[in-house]
């Protein structure tokens, strides 16, 4: 330790106290890994800062002595976003300790609440309230507000309801200086200048951070309707998600994809589940509708309606409605369980791609034989929020393929190449997952030239030395040469 | 004209042809003014270009020869945006040529159309479609997609849909250096980092220039239900507007609030108005629910039901709903006459401010007495978007007040006031109709200085030399001297 981070670190142990800043590595060591246990950093400390006035304290501490800063909230990030570098130079600012619902207005339909408030929590709250917030994802137990606002999070409900950057209508946040920027009461029209929340919700702490937000909600759901189809292709989906979409844009919440790959993935790894249409389907939809409290009773008829012209139509081979909550939720642990059942299963190269919603399905079958053409033994595999032209494109490893190994050769290779394609289609390597360290190059590789030269004289601008999460996200200038 | 200036026009004109540019004061002269006449500059030319292309030279070359643009619309602007300042040494851009529907694709409900054309033409185009845009304002013939975007414009219809933020899927820009970013496919989810598509949306032009926008559309409306409520207070109209969003969430399409006097000046001011209900009251509320082609019949019972509801609260006096289109018409014809007829009688200082939605009928009822009381004679007057927390807060000259001259006066110190009030409040001081140079001084005095200095970054950073609309929006940090 030099003689300037000894410094560093009393006075960042004074502002923050003790249950604010330590160097113990027992504590310190849980949060230098990402948890799919992809990237490990160093750091020299783990800041905890109990409010805003900390954080700020902090920062503008971290300024003076050129000390960078990885903000943490649940990490829960796909992307290494939130960890560390191997310099072992940086703190880690963690927002888990800033918990507080400041305020909830029913009438409103507003919550205002610190950074590190839980995204389970918000939900709780709004259902108190007879609220909900409308965003959920698998992480809900652990993702924090801070994170899902830095990495503009999605999940299934984007469909109707937009990603993190639509729930936000203020925000709080810490410049690289150290200065509090401070948005938080909602206006519904505001034209004073440049949206500056907007340009912070998705920037993955690089040119700020996140310390506190206020978020809108909306009336509790009455009940919900939730639909299995059988469908024979992808494009057949895109085709009943557009009937869909005409029947019942008010109530259609979720409209999920799913091959036959992944049901029987998911069928071979929980015993309980069981397949909810009899016959084989090379695809299937899950289809949820929501109505509130006082137009529950439509939904049954409408569902059944919707269901009956789309038969008629040719849109779906076979569809079951879920006749209670029970296997409402079923249906869904299908869904939320391709994930961990195509892990058991072995290797894979997971991409996080979008590209625009009407060409999703071209996409997917277009790209599909192309990549296991290419790669012999290999299988891809698509899944996802077709509603969103999001789908998550996994391609497995061959059965011979070497775990840990298999990743960092061919898989590199066949990320490389996903990730062309999607470009070449107009898509994003990103669609929700982020950029954080893991994209970082092949958005440098990939992304449009001009838009890479605003992003980084933007970042210069808001972090001129460069401290706030270095080396997330803002892909280097060729040429430039820092880490 | 210097050297410099010879050999830029002389450039200027080769890249644009003889109808892209011009220093003929016939033609440039018209656009030297706003549309209401409060402001008027020089310029050393127009140039119209006709494409992207001719946008990005023309940029290139200022930038080379440290020539400022003032890029115009369809120059209907509050605050003087579009207007050049009186150096002459700037050009305007207008973007009016630029009048091309480049694509509109009915299904994914999406068109893609050039800066230039004007709100009322992308209205049509997507009727013909069944489609409707969901954004309208009184300047809709008028009013350009580029400046609607670099405004952030409003309107009648942000209360569900929101302002033309939320309207922009995508967006082609030149910046500063002459370089075109290009967002224009839509991805419904892309986080491939900041989004720069939202910084650019209500920058007035001062970071970059938008050449074109791919916007959402909606399906078209099979039917509305217009209601004139007579209410006793701008309180009973906020319980009312609660009452109406419980019962008719996504059906509400506008409440706009209206108090007697503007009422009565309308009724002066056009001869065939009729007040829609027969007794006084203190407020009135313009309501519009609005439903698809296959609900349309349940529009008037849910009108009916919401109105007896609300009559039995006590949250009305009286209403009428509108027994056709034509009387819907002549109701809204109400509303959209207040501006002129206000301008009938005498000089008022005109305030588009907002505060928050729950906050403004006791702001209301609060400023308006202190404004009357500390400046004796005249009359605070405020109508319109109730529902976004936004009025039209205008406060009329005493009787004696000559045209021209109070305004300079008496109407600075009161609107010095009433921005002071609005931001005590926690308000905006300029809701939609934009910052440009009417407002940058209070901008200046009244504004987080935080926020200010990070939009001063930004400008830096994205237009070093400051060429992009001058003087316009970014107030000038303390002890700056430039213009």
């Amino acid at each position: 330790m030099t003689e300037t981070s000894r410094s560093f670190v009393e006075q960042a142990a004074e502002i923050l106290g003790p249950r604010g800043f330590t160097q113990d590595s027992d504590l310190v060591t849980p949060w230098l890994t990402d948890w799919r246990g992809r990237y490990t950093g160093k750091a020299l400390g783990l800041a905890s800062p109990a409010d805003t006035r900390e954080v700020a304290r902090l920062v503008a501490l971290c300024a003076e002595h050129g000390v960078p800063i990885v903000p943490q909230g649940g990490n829960s990030g796909m992307s290494g976003g939130a960890t560390p570098d191997k310099a072992g130079n940086s703190i880690i600012l963690s927002l888990r300790r800033m918990n507080a619902i400041r305020h909830i207005d029913a009438q409103a339909k507003q919550v205002t609440c610190e950074a590190g408030v839980v995204l389970q929590t918000v939900h709780d709250e709004a259902a108190r309230h007879r609220l909900r917030f409308p965003l959920t994802l698998g992480g809900k137990g652990s993702a924090t507000i801070g994170g899902l606002i830095s990495t503009n999070a999605g999940g299934t409900q984007v469909l109707r309801h937009g990603t993190m950057r639509a729930q936000v209508l203020g925000l709080e946040a810490v410049m690289a200086n150290g200065q509090v920027l401070d948005t938080l009461t909602p206006l519904k029209k505001d034209n004073r200048g440049f949206d500056l929340k907007q340009l912070l919700i998705g920037s993955e702490g690089t040119l700020g951070i996140v310390t506190a937000a206020t978020l809108r909600l909306l009336p509790e759901i009455g009940g919900r309707c939730v639909i299995w189809a059988g469908l024979e292709s992808l494009s057949q989906a895109r085709q009943l998600l557009l009937h869909c979409e005409d029947m019942a844009a008010e109530e259609l919440e979720g409209f999920e994809v799913i091959p036959s790959h992944c049901l029987e993935a998911v069928l071979d790894h929980l015993p309980d589940a069981r397949n909810p249409l009899a016959g084989y389907h090379a695809w299937h939809a899950l289809i949820e509708l929501v109505a509130e409290a006082g137009q529950v009773g439509a939904l049954q008829p409408l569902a059944e309606d919707m269901l009956s012209s789309a038969m008629e139509q040719g849109l779906l081979e076979d569809a079951v409605i879920a006749a209670n909550e029970t296997q409402a939720e079923a249906f869904w642990l299908i869904r939320d369980s391709i994930s961990p059942a195509e892990r058991a299963i072995g290797p894979a190269m997971q991409h996080d791609i979008s590209v625009p919603v009407a060409t999703m399905a071209q996409f997917v079958e277009h790209a599909s034989p192309l990549i296991e053409e290419r790669f012999p033994g290999t299988r891809a595999v698509a899944f996802g929020h077709l509603g969103d032209g999001n789908v998550h494109f996994h391609v497995l490893a061959p059965p011979q393929a070497v775990k840990g190994e298999w990743e960092e050769g061919q898989g590199k290779e066949i990320s490389a190449f996903v990730h062309d394609l999607v470009t070449q289609w107009d898509g994003s390597i990103s669609a929700e997952h982020g950029i954080g360290q893991m994209k970082r190059d092949e958005l440098g590789r990939l992304g449009d030239p001009v838009s890479l030269s605003v992003m980084r004289a933007i970042k210069d601008a808001l972090d001129p030395r460069g401290l706030l999460n270095p080396g997330k996200l803002v892909p280097l200038a060729k040429g430039d040469l820092n880490a």
